[in-house]
């Protein structure tokens, strides 16, 4: 019997066991052509027609309107970070960027390379004293977009509502949300995400654009970040990052056998609350951010003794339950849980918590 | 037993069986972790050790001076046509292109996104009337750098030579003939190459930049292009496509079994020799590149009735060898012979053109 492993990590992180089984077994020859998946010319039509079922899959998987063009690209959340600007403000160069961590910061520091960037504050403090989101802004209704981290990977704060943005085009970094939920696609201008959390793995990018936005380019736009150019290229302008490419279509697969994205977001609420609830009643753990503002999927916690930190991740590991180191700005634990992450891995969790802390406790 | 398959494609390309297999051993259990190694953080101490074996490997493998900087990055070679005026064009923005087919002509293209682009001639026309390749060029000794594509994929033309470029950078896209052979790496600024011929799946692009170029860049370099911040992070400034590397890694320490790339470079010299020695022996192939400039690694053959196209492709296909169709641009057919491809393969190319030549011959 395979040895039970559950991988937190906020990125790369774990695919569906299944996805990676069918991986596995057809690696070295795809479809009876003697050949893997990753040999075949991306020009081809074996692998055209992989690149064309994967994108169908998401469409139907996100319902995304036909007005969208959906791209496959290299370079992660952080060359989208440059795309963006890149792509949006060749005609009017200023945005309001909605600041809620370390993601979106990252993001203005690419758009400052481009255009003038108009920062907002997307925390506030909660009447509790915790973390909570700021729910509205004055914003410039002459900027060319709004643009916001709707899940922030490191702090685990999470957005459970969407901006209004009024006629300004809403432009969201998904990378650690996309697919946990079904979402309204019509409410953004653009959605992108880096495929390494849940739909992937590293290396790819997707991004849903909306087709009237892809007219107002910058001349100097790289021609690996060009919209335009890769819409009109069915994202090949360029060798795409086939094997990614390929294994987002089996997650998408895969998620459309677990009954698409509203019986995610159920699965995904209760795992979520399993561990928050378990947190919330502990003495011995805590989570800092406000009940309204908690991520779904990246959920940081501290030990009420940091010397005990080492201690927690060995025990842990020893048990199969991988990456829970929190990130060094944030500290602590940090458990991710996203789409591929069984209820089974938190029960596990959770299990592990409650006797360590009994170990350890008050 | 395995049908045996030989892929000619020009890229993605085939990978050496032994690498595919341990791929394929250990794609669910990667050193006993219990997951993929496109599972892990690449910020753990188990993705780290992966990377810098790589970059090691390809530093002993070509020779790499401690004075390069070796970087992992995403974008493929397209990717690379825009990182090197953005890199090198931010205090002199001017650079001399000699183009000598489809890839260095597209390299220009994004280097006028940035800077000014002098176009110098690659081609001539040698005494026989066959494509053959100028060997000195009115070259601008106050130009940032000098560009080229020492093997362009699509017309099958290679330089036998390194230009000399006096004390300007010389910069040279190494895409689809990387090592196949050693090369003097001082003699370069920079070399840079997709990873989707000879290193490993697409997705990847590897940089070898000497560091005194590190320090000219355009201020509006995406973060994802910046050769001076990736370098300082260990290409890690964003999340690698750290499965493309791992594969990389594993490309070099067969290629270091294999013998390094002197024997690489015998080897692929007695591959093309077959071929070449075969098509020029006939009447019924031709190729049209001056023996001076012929490619090692990507042979263009015309047969001498093109109506005849498509029955070779069906036939060769039939045999188990894949992806000989050339290129739009040339027409004909195309056999990439990288460092994966066995002679065994060119061998029984030769003996299936052979067969179809007397049943279809003059």
């Amino acid at each position: 019997m395979e040895k039970m492993v559950y991988n937190f990590s906020a990125g790369p992180a774990m695919l569906p066991v299944e996805v990676m089984k069918q991986a596995q077994a057809e690696f070295r020859d795809f479809h009876g052509l003697g050949v893997s998946v990753m040999e075949l010319s991306h020009r081809g039509a074996d692998y055209m027609a992989v690149a064309a079922e994967a994108e169908q899959d998401l469409r139907d998987l996100m319902q995304i309107p036909d007005n969208y063009k959906v791209l496959f690209l290299q370079g992660g959340g952080r060359g989208q970070f440059a795309a963006v600007p890149l792509n949006l403000m060749g005609i009017n160069a200023k945005a309001d960027y909605i600041v809620t961590g370390q993601w979106s910061k990252s993001a203005v520091a690419e758009a400052e390379k481009v255009g003038d960037v108009r920062v907002l504050e997307g925390l506030k403090t909660a009447e509790d004293g915790r973390q909570g989101l700021a729910t509205s802004w004055a914003l410039d209704s002459t900027a060319a977009y709004v643009h916001y981290c709707p899940n922030e990977t490191i702090e685990g704060i999470e957005y459970n509502f969407i901006p209004d943005t009024g006629d300004v085009p809403l432009v969201a970094d998904m990378s650690s949300t996309i697919l946990s939920r079904p979402i309204d696609v019509t409410r953004f201008g653009i959605i992108y995400a880096g495929a390494q959390k849940n739909i992937g793995p590293s290396g790819l990018a997707v991004v849903i654009v909306r087709e009237d936005l892809l007219s107002q380019a910058c001349p100097q736009v790289p021609g690996i970040l060009d919209y335009a150019a890769m819409a009109k290229a069915d994202s090949m302008l360029n060798t795409p990052p086939t094997y990614a490419w390929y294994l987002a279509g089996l997650v998408f697969k895969w998620l459309k056998a677990q009954g698409g994205l509203e019986a995610m977001g159920e699965r995904n609420k209760a795992k979520a609350e399993l561990l928050y609830n378990y947190v919330d009643a502990s003495d011995f753990y805590r989570n800092e951010v406000h009940p309204s503002a908690r991520s779904w999927m990246n959920i940081p916690f501290q030990l009420k003794d940091d010397s005990l930190n080492d201690a927690f991740l060995k025990g842990a590991k020893a048990e199969g339950l991988l990456a829970l180191k929190g990130h060094r700005i944030v500290g602590g634990m940090r458990a991710s849980l996203y789409n591929a992450m069984p209820i089974e891995g938190v029960q596990a969790l959770v299990a592990y918590m409650d006797k360590f802390a009994k170990q350890h406790g008050s």
